[in-house]
């Protein structure tokens, strides 16, 4: 018998059961610096210890999208192994920040299943849930993708569409423990705009681009031990090219929009997520964002805004989709998210 | 006089002399993560502190052959510079974990030399010792290399072939202190596959690949302090092409054998290794491996398998030799290892 | 109004204002991993913790180099965003060495305004200066750069330019507390060539060679948070080339100026610098270097050497400039600097 992973097919998840994802892992200060050195990372809160802590946390965490990444990779070999398309996210919280030092796991329970009308393939929805080892959860949010059936004859499950919120709402956010922007440093941060100085609707322009090579985003979709072929292996698709990790596309665009939102330190939810268009090596990714909504927080000095971040390869900014309402083609990533920013 | 290093040559060499390699490394978690970011690697024993506590070992160390490929290229300098191939490694064995904070040195002891009949190179045999800061060996093994004359003139030394053992046997492996598989978790690993499911003969098509970046296998030599001008500089041979390092090979192809293997969690042993074709950028590297023998161990819960892992660009699985007995053109490795993995 | 940063332009430079640079970093082992695995950075004092504490500090720093990118990365949003050229380096010390945990900030004052006769740009010069966590000066030094003007219509400023130390005397050079190089291992260090075996005129060809790649320069870059968009967007520049950070050939020449200079560890004093011609992805990099000056130092067994350093791609080594007294077209930098080296 095989001992190789076949990942599993549309057939295999059961509404209920919860799968242990393999290969925790210590995050330490090599983690931090090869995030900031595979993507513009610049947020203050992230880069230095003493800003941090004069912002009422510990010391300064791994970045949260970097721990975003590290649960998903977990994930791949049993949810997206044998995924057709990554088709979307909701409900996304980050709970709590994680250290150097922190040792992190992820499991996924199957919250809905679809099968297609097709017969040929179903959606499975999961929520995954990673934690630290104190058996915390730093972060939990639900994905469906869409996923062959291995055996076309396996009987279709009942359907179950979980109900999934649109978006969170600012009093679902976790603000972490301890937080405190009321003597934030602007100067330090690297620009002057408060959570009062952006009003919904507005769009912002993050001016700058990056062209991805295919070594940074293997070294990168590695670092997160997401074992993907279609990653890494020029004869894994038939275009011999290799797809650029959706992950990637969103840390490129969320650090490209330091230039415009740099107060905007910390992810704290994931209302929704599409990778629109695919990304390859030698595109350059630019990015723009548009304030959606707005809210206080209980924590001191701290604000939140929802945000849209748009990547893109070429085309205008502020473009996103056509009069079929469809994306354009230059779009690769629409995604909305909740930051904290200082008052 | 020129200051710089021409490297040795064959009749710079004398039997029974011990050689002090230069720059001692404290590695830190930066020299983990950039060889997570590297390489697929995923054994948990190498990837949270506390998969390795479960184990009995008091963190995680460093991946085995990261430590190997750290005093590997300390060697280079005194050993490879002039040398025309890497012909063979014997009796390798890992003695103790490598962790977060060590600093490693290395010298070698020529052990055996040997003109060849033309008279312009010879054969060099090395045993090359890697220690750390408290003077405690932590990896030891045999090499040689054939080396060019610099003095077509100088005698030719005596002969000496050392007596190397084609394998180790499985009472010669040092198995870490402490280790104890009895409560290892399966799930956390990534796999069900224990000793017992092993069959000697057994091969396994480990399926994955990656193609491989110019970046990525010269971030990966440097990291090793690897300074053998081939890997770097395209004007250093006749075809324009930096040769990869046999070591990037050894890593990828071991890392890729997590899917079939991912509980043959530490390398203790190196019987041999065969460095059969060059490997460029662009080649896409796959890998198989053979069960050879199986033994167990005095530690809890611990068995060791001996493997063949071929790492090829091409072909089929499982293809090695021609009827000529020679490496078939898409084999880039054939290594013989020892690893240990839970009863 | 535009929330992103435009960066100055000439006329929004005042003489005698400081710059707050932002975004601190804290630094850890993986920053140092990093330089290493970009860099053939070899010197044994910046690799292992014992070397360095047989040498008399507390522990091994980050490369020098290092240090001074991370400065330097801080200042490009302020300072050079709309440069036009980088014109030179003055008076550059090292003041104390980075250790990893410290949090570097920067700020640099402007010393020195010119505004060009063609009325469209103008030089600045700025001192800059880089802080650890306990406000200790760990760097400064003097960098002038050529920037447009944004309003051609803004009055030219009272022209000043500072009075410039040609080169640093050996006496102004800040040794490391502790520093003491008399019982220094050549071995470990890698060559035997101590202060007193150069001679003032004396030329070392380096040898080695490193072909250079995009995602490699990218990553350092990066690394070091500069954000200026000619090293990463290929739309930037009408050649659609992205232009190499000079800093990446600074210590790509370093480096591979450890083999003739691997016992000159520490670089201390920043005499001058010129960016001679561009440096672009696939060019190879080699190096030379000559002994400018020597000096003994107040610290035990611990001399000095003014070097200057010159990073080629092509070209005979030891040849710099034309009959017409500018660089040679393969000239890539022209570096002079002071380093300490055991007497």
């Amino acid at each position: 018998m095989a001992k190789t992973n076949p990942g599993r097919f549309f057939e295999d998840y059961t509404l209920g059961e919860t799968i242990q994802h393999a290969v925790p892992r210590t995050v330490s200060g090599g983690e931090r610096a090869l995030y900031h050195a595979l993507y513009p990372a610049r947020h203050a809160l992230y880069s230095s210890d003493e800003f941090a802590r004069a912002s009422g946390l510990p010391a300064s965490p791994i970045d949260d999208l970097a721990a975003f990444h590290l649960i998903f990779g977990k994930t791949v070999p049993d949810i997206s192994l044998n995924a057709l398309a990554n088709l979307g996210y909701a409900e996304g919280r980050w709970r709590l920040p994680v250290y150097p030092g922190d040792t992190l796991s992820a499991s996924s329970t199957v919250i809905g299943l679809k099968q297609n009308s097709n017969g040929k393939s179903g959606v499975v929805y999961v929520r995954t849930k990673g934690i630290n080892q104190r058996d915390e959860v730093v972060i939990d949010y639900v994905r469906w993708v869409m996923v062959r059936k291995g055996d076309l004859d396996a009987p279709a499950p009942e359907t179950v569409i979980p109900d999934l919120a649109p978006a969170l709402s600012a009093k679902d956010l976790t603000i972490p423990e301890g937080l405190d922007f009321t003597s934030y440093d602007f100067d330090l941060a690297g620009e002057r705009h408060r959570w009062g100085d952006y009003a919904v609707g507005e769009q912002i322009d993050h001016v700058d681009g990056v062209t991805v090579e295919e070594a940074e985003h293997m070294i990168a979709t590695r670092l997160w031990q997401n074992t993907a072929k279609v990653h890494f292996d020029v004869g894994s698709r038939p275009d011999g090219r290799r797809l650029i990790y959706g992950g990637h596309v969103i840390s490129m665009a969320r650090t490209l929009s330091f230039n415009g939102l740099a107060n905007a330190q910390m992810v704290v939810g994931l209302n929704a997520g599409a990778h629109a268009n695919p990304c390859y090596s030698g595109d350059t990714i630019k990015a723009w964002s548009e304030v959606i909504d707005k809210a206080e927080t209980s924590a001191p000095g701290v604000g939140a805004l929802r945000l849209r971040l748009v990547a893109t390869k070429g085309g205008e900014p502020f473009t996103l989709k056509g009069e079929d309402g469809k994306y354009l083609p230059h779009v690769m990533l629409d995604l909305d998210y909740w930051a904290l920013i200082p008052l």
